[in-house]
């Protein structure tokens, strides 16, 4: 990539917080009595810290959507039966607000977590919701709580929506009650080796996503049966598994980011490219920038296509890989260093030069 | 099936709930001041009712299991920032007590549901648990709520063994805090229609599971997923799903439950089958009572094996079915009357007749 902080300073001129001049017309807001202090903002662990106040709007089936409050962050109380607790009837987002330079806060599009957030609640079954009111809900939370988000390159703030069903019965069914809920967390890198290239497992024997299932809607589950296969990853000396699917062992995402490979492809092209939102892909919002961005650039080929180990081995031995990196939300971008795949380790970059060994 | 109310006659035998003598040495019991009244229990609503207690158990990385406790039945306080609200970090079981004719109370088998509830955790990555401690605290809870087990064929209590992620960070990892609770639920009939034959909506738009995924484990992401397919169900007038797998359209599971063919096979063989657990199936109690009990019935060959809408659709027009049944906990046995699949209803039981025709 030419340059990987482009994302940032692409989104800053498509939403400006202040440039909202609505307020969720029923918003009730509670400020908290005692601020905590804000922590060291240099040394963040990813989701540990956060703000001071969180939003929620409870929905019923019989009353609809409820007026949206803003008040102190603290524990949600849950019937034990919820239907978010046993079934997953569970989704959210990820997104982040930024101090640009300027000192003004932005958040980056928006409107594209609404629209895939609303998109994995008609696949959860969770209540529709309008997702101006809603984004301008969690404008107002970001408004109250931006003393937590520094002027600086490296902290953002994490925003969470978060949408439970909250069904207070068991039984596997459409949920008449649900909580719709968003925390802050002020956050630097997600990784805590920073933004230093990541190494990846990559073996079919965990599949994150398939075909008739939720791979691309942001719901509970597909992150919960993940982790099992990314502890696999690190007992192999790995740190995030590369997600493979089907015989020709597809390539289709990365720890919980989407996956681009750099490369000069099979027919002699520069190419972007990046696996299709075939239904196993989850939708990124970063995925869609640098597809965007790079469209725009005119330098190389960008495409959305499958890309298999073979064509990636091949093209390893071939030196025609110039970079692979994950993107999402949390990470922004992160670069790639080594893929582990049936027992050899492939390095991507090693003073420009690709090397490869078996181990065992 | 000769008769479906053997899998409660089989397990009396087993498990004697006064057989247990010991209690786990650490249970905090507090009862309730006031008791619930006791509901009419001619006209429960699946999973609605709960008893006037429940069992916690807290986990944490540095501290291990703490001791478990009894207390009223209320609301569970959890940060929002839960894995189990974020990543479906969760998984759960099914049980069910019974008093019999002779007045005792008696869990079916419930060591499974403690081994199969042990297997699943290591899959979510949430922590091992002493199997026969646990058991031995819900046979505590159970005998403390007994008074909600009428002397019924109809009606018995439902158990819901629930553990939880209850890491208080974001981030998809590995939980550092859980939570186990149980919860009681005095049931009658799962389905509104009680035992008679459902129709089932037989389409591969949807999948349940996938080889490398979690469709073998009782976790919450398996069953969230799937509420969008009972409702397309519903939509075409059928009350469950039949999954299907694969290109040749494998018969998996049906809604929530194992799936049974009591059918004369290809070979003109009298076979009950159901199929078998290679990853994707649900390793069900009841469907394991079931096959013990009909292979020493030895009546008929008795076989875990795939079976495809081909297989099925081949011995409808030939009138090789017997019977097609559902298997689960909640359900016990569920006999299957139509299925509609690729634009044709095929009924399965009319006067012992064997009626198809096409819709549309």
């Amino acid at each position: 990539m030419r340059d990987q902080r482009l994302p940032l300073a692409y989104v800053c001129s498509l939403f400006s917080l202040l440039s909202c001049v609505h307020q969720a017309a029923d918003l009730d807001i509670q400020l908290s009595l005692t601020l905590k202090p804000k922590s060291d903002m240099s040394n963040l662990v990813f989701g540990s810290v956060f703000t001071d106040h969180m939003l929620t709007i409870q929905w019923s089936a019989t009353e609809g959507w409820q007026a949206p409050h803003i008040k102190p962050f603290g524990n949600l109380s849950l019937h034990p039966a919820c239907s978010c607790l046993h079934y997953s009837v569970e989704l959210f987002e990820g997104m982040k607000a930024y101090r640009g330079p300027d000192s003004k806060v932005r958040l980056f599009r928006p409107m594209l977590n609404m629209n895939r957030m609303a998109k994995s609640a008609e696949r959860a079954c969770l209540p529709a919701f309008d997702q101006s009111e809603l984004l301008e809900c969690i404008r107002r939370l970001v408004e109250i709580e931006q003393d937590w988000i520094p002027q600086s390159e490296s902290v953002s703030l994490y925003i969470r929506p978060t949408f439970i069903g909250t069904e207070p019965s068991l039984g596997v069914k459409k949920p008449t009650n649900a909580l719709l809920f968003v925390i802050l967390s002020p956050v630097g890198s997600y990784f805590s080796t920073g933004i230093k290239p990541v190494s990846l497992w990559a073996d079919p024997k965990y599949i994150r996503a398939w075909r008739g299932g939720t791979g691309d809607c942001k719901m509970g589950g597909n992150y919960g049966a993940s982790i099992c296969a990314q502890h696999e990853a690190v007992d192999n000396g790995c740190q995030q598994v590369l997600w493979l699917y089907g015989d020709d062992h597809q390539i289709t995402e990365v720890g919980t980011m989407n996956i681009f490979l750099h490369w000069i492809n099979e027919d002699g092209e520069e190419e972007l490219a990046t696996p299709p939102l075939d239904g196993i892909i989850l939708p990124g919002i970063t995925r869609q920038s640098i597809l965007e961005l790079t469209k725009n650039w005119g330098e190389f080929k960008v495409t959305e296509r499958y890309l298999t180990m073979a064509d990636l081995c091949c093209a390893l031995k071939e030196q025609r890989i110039k970079e692979m990196f994950g993107a999402g939300t949390a990470c922004v971008v992160c670069p790639v260093g080594r893929i582990l795949y049936q027992g050899e380790v492939n390095f991507l970059f090693i003073k420009n030069k690709l090397i490869k060994f078996k181990i065992n």
